[in-house]
C-alpha cells in the first residue's frame, strides 16, 4: 500500500538509514534538511511499495557519489538532485516515472527524497542494497543484468555527465574520477529499470524498516528502555562490542573516506579491543585475534546510551559506542556477490563473516 | 571550392600537421593509417571549404585526446572515431552535418578524415587552432563562445561518457579525467556550431596548407633542395636553431606527455645551446641566457637533412635537428587568448615571444 512520506518522517527514514548506512552515506541529518526543504516547496511524496510499480514503469536510482567526510561541508542544492534524473530520462528518451533508493545510508535514503518531491514523482520503498556500499556497481541490480549505465553525474557548480559504459564496473571507475575532479561529492542517477526488473532486484520496504527503526530508537529513549535492545531486535541482530573510541585514523582517498578505528572495553569484557576497518562504510570488524564480521554483512556503531547510529566520518576518541551486528539481504552472501562485496575485494584476504560467527564458504580454488 | 580527400593525400596532410603540430598531435604515421583504412572501406571524403559549410550546418569537432606517449601504443578503431560524433549528434536530436578538426597536429588531422569517411559526412578545410594546444578548450571557438559542451569521449573498450558543463575549462577537467582513467587515450566530439559559426571561428584552408606542407616537404627532397627552406617559406616562419639533441626528459603526468629537450650546437654557432619546453607541444624554446619564442607562435622540430617533423615523443638524443619558428593565427595574440594559451598559463613567467623576436604586450597590473 502506499504511503505519504512528509516531514515528520524524513527524520526517522533518515535515523534508521544511518544505522542500516553501517557508517556509511553521510551525516544524516544533512540529507534531511535538503529533503525538509523539497517537501516543504513541493508538498508530500507518495511512496509506493514494489507490488505497486506497474511493469512498463521507467525507474532510476538516486544517490550521492563521493566521500562522506566531504558531503558534511558541501551541500547540493534541489537543481543538483534533479539534474542527473532529467539527464538519464532526456537520454532514454522516456519520461522518468519512479524514483528509488540505490542504498540505504543517510543521506542516500534522504536525497531520493528530495529528488522525488522535486521532481514530482513517486518514490519507491525499496533500495539496492538493503545497507551502504562504497562503489556505485554494488547494488543487487548489477547481480540481475541492469546495467548502471546511462548514468549521469551532477555537480553544485551545474556540470553533467552521462556515462554509458560496458560495464558497472568501468561505470564506477569513470564515474569515482569524475566526482573526485567535480569536488569529491555529486548527485548520480541511473541504472534504469522497469517495473518488473526493480520488483525482482530491489530490497523491498527498506525505507518503511529506517523509518520504523529510526521511530523505534526515539521511543525507546523517550520511555527510558535501551534503545540498542530495540535495534537488535528489528535488525535481527546483535550486539557485538561495546567500549571508548581510542584511535581514528581516517583519510580522504581516491573519492573515498578510507580508515580504522580501535574500541577498548572497560575490565571484564570478553574482548580487550575491537578494530573497525571502513572504506565509507564499516567493512570488517576485529578483535586482536579474531574476525568477527566483515561485509556484506552489517557492522553498525552507535551511541552507547542514546543509541544514535554514529557514521564514519563522525567517529572521534572517547566516544562511548556500542557496535552491533546484523544479517544482510541473503542475496548478498552467493558466490558471485560475495566477489563484489566480499572482504577480499576490499583488499581483506578472509572469508566473509557472517553476524552469527559462522563463515561463508570460499569459492574452489585449484592446487597449484 | 571544395576537393576530393582520397588516401593519395592522407600522407601529406598529416606529415603538413605533424609540423604544424608544433610536437603535439602523435604519431602521424599512425594517424595515417587509420584515415587510409576508412577512406578504403568507406570511399573518399568531400573535403569542402567554409564558404561553402551552409548558415544552419551542424559541426562537430573530432580529435584524440590524451598523451601522445600512450597513442602511440594504443591505435582507435572506426568504431571507436564514430562513437562520440553520434553520442553528441543523439544527446543534440539534430543529425551532424559537418566534421572538423580541433587541431593541427598528426593524428588530430587525421582522425577526422577517418571519422568523415566512416560516417559519410563532409570534412571542414579548416579547424579549430591553426596549430596544436595540449588543453581541449584552447581552440579560437572559445574566444567566439561556442561551448566544448556537449562534448562525448569515447575509449576501445566501448566506454561512452557525454558532458555537458558550465564552461570549457571544466570540460577540459572532467574530460582530462575521464581520459587518464579510459587509458590515457580517447576520441572526443564537441563544439558543435552552425555554418556562420564556423565561418568565424575556425582557421580556413588549414587540411589544403597541412597538405601542401607536407608535399613541398617530400618536392624539395626529391629535387635535393633544403626542405627547411620550403617550410619556412610556407609557413612565413625562421629558422632558429639547429644542433643535436643532447638531452630529452619526458615524463607522462597528469594526462600530457611533459618534459624538456636540450639541443647543442656545433661550433661557430650563434648561441651553444637551446632548450625546449613542451606540454605534448613545444610551449617555450630558449637558449641559456634568452627566451627566443613561446606559445602561443610555433616552435618546430625537423630532421636537420629530411625536414621531417620530429613529434615530441618522438625527441631522442642523437637526432640532429632544425628548430623552426613561425607566426600562429593572429587571433591567438589578443589579450583574452593569451590567457588561455600564452607562457603564463602553462607557468613560465615570462610575457609571450613572437616568432620574429617581439614580444606581446602584458596586461596592466594594478601596483599593490
Amino acid at each position: 500500500m502506499s504511503w505519504i512520506l512528509d516531514a515528520g518522517r524524513v527524520e526517522d527514514i533518515a535515523r534508521g538509514a544511518a544505522l542500516l548506512g553501517t557508517g556509511g552515506g553521510g551525516d544524516p541529518y544533512i540529507g534531511a534538511l535538503l529533503a525538509r526543504q523539497a517537501l516543504a516547496e513541493h508538498g508530500p511524496v507518495t511512496a509506493v511499495t514494489l507490488e505497486e510499480v506497474p511493469d512498463d514503469a521507467v525507474v532510476l536510482t538516486v544517490a550521492m557519489m563521493g566521500a562522506p567526510t566531504v558531503m558534511v561541508e558541501k551541500l547540493p542544492s534541489l537543481k543538483e538532485v534533479m539534474a542527473p534524473v532529467r539527464a538519464v530520462g532526456e537520454y532514454l528518451g522516456r519520461p522518468v516515472t519512479h524514483v528509488a533508493c540505490a542504498e540505504v545510508g543517510g543521506v542516500n535514503s534522504t536525497i531520493p527524497i528530495a529528488a522525488a518531491a522535486a521532481l514530482g514523482l513517486p518514490l519507491i520503498d525499496a533500495d539496492g542494497m538493503g545497507r551502504a556500499f562504497p562503489e556505485l556497481q554494488m547494488v543487487l541490480p548489477t547481480l540481475y543484468g541492469v546495467t548502471a549505465s546511462p548514468l549521469a553525474l551532477a555537480d553544485e557548480k551545474g556540470n553533467v555527465s552521462v556515462l554509458n559504459t560496458v560495464d558497472n564496473t568501468w561505470t564506477e571507475r569513470i564515474a569515482r574520477v569524475a566526482c573526485v575532479e567535480m569536488g569529491c561529492s555529486v548527485i548520480i542517477s541511473g541504472f534504469p529499470m522497469d517495473g518488473a526488473t526493480a520488483r525482482a532486484a530491489l530490497v523491498p520496504d527498506s525505507l518503511s524498516h529506517c523509518g520504523n527503526i529510526g521511530s523505534a530508537i526515539l521511543a525507546a529513549r523517550e520511555e527510558k528502555r535501551d534503545p540498542v535492545g530495540a535495534i537488535v531486535e528489528l535488525v535481527r541482530g546483535r550486539e557485538l562490542f561495546g567500549g571508548k573510541v581510542v584511535d581514528v585514523q581516517r583519510g580522504t582517498t581516491a573519492g573515498f573516506a578510507r580508515g580504522r578505528a580501535r574500541i577498548e572495553a572497560g575490565s571484564g569484557a570478553e574482548a580487550s579491543a575491537l578494530e573497525l576497518n571502513f572504506q565509507n562504510e564499516h567493512l570488517v570488524a576485529r578483535t586482536d585475534t579474531k574476525v568477527l564480521v566483515t561485509a556484506p554483512d552489517l557492522i553498525m556503531v552507535v551511541d552507547h546510551d542514546s543509541g544514535e547510529p554514529i557514521t564514519t566520518e563522525a567517529l572521534r576518541y572517547g566516544q562511548r559506542v556500542r557496535v552491533l551486528a546484523a544479517p544482510s539481504d541473503p542475496r548478498w552472501h552467493q558466490p558471485e556477490a560475495l566477489a563484489m562485496v566480499g572482504p577480499r575485494y576490499f583488499g581483506y584476504e578472509m572469508p566473509s563473516h557472517r553476524w552469527d560467527g559462522s563463515t561463508d564458504p570460499e569459492p574452489a580454488t585449484v592446487a597449484s
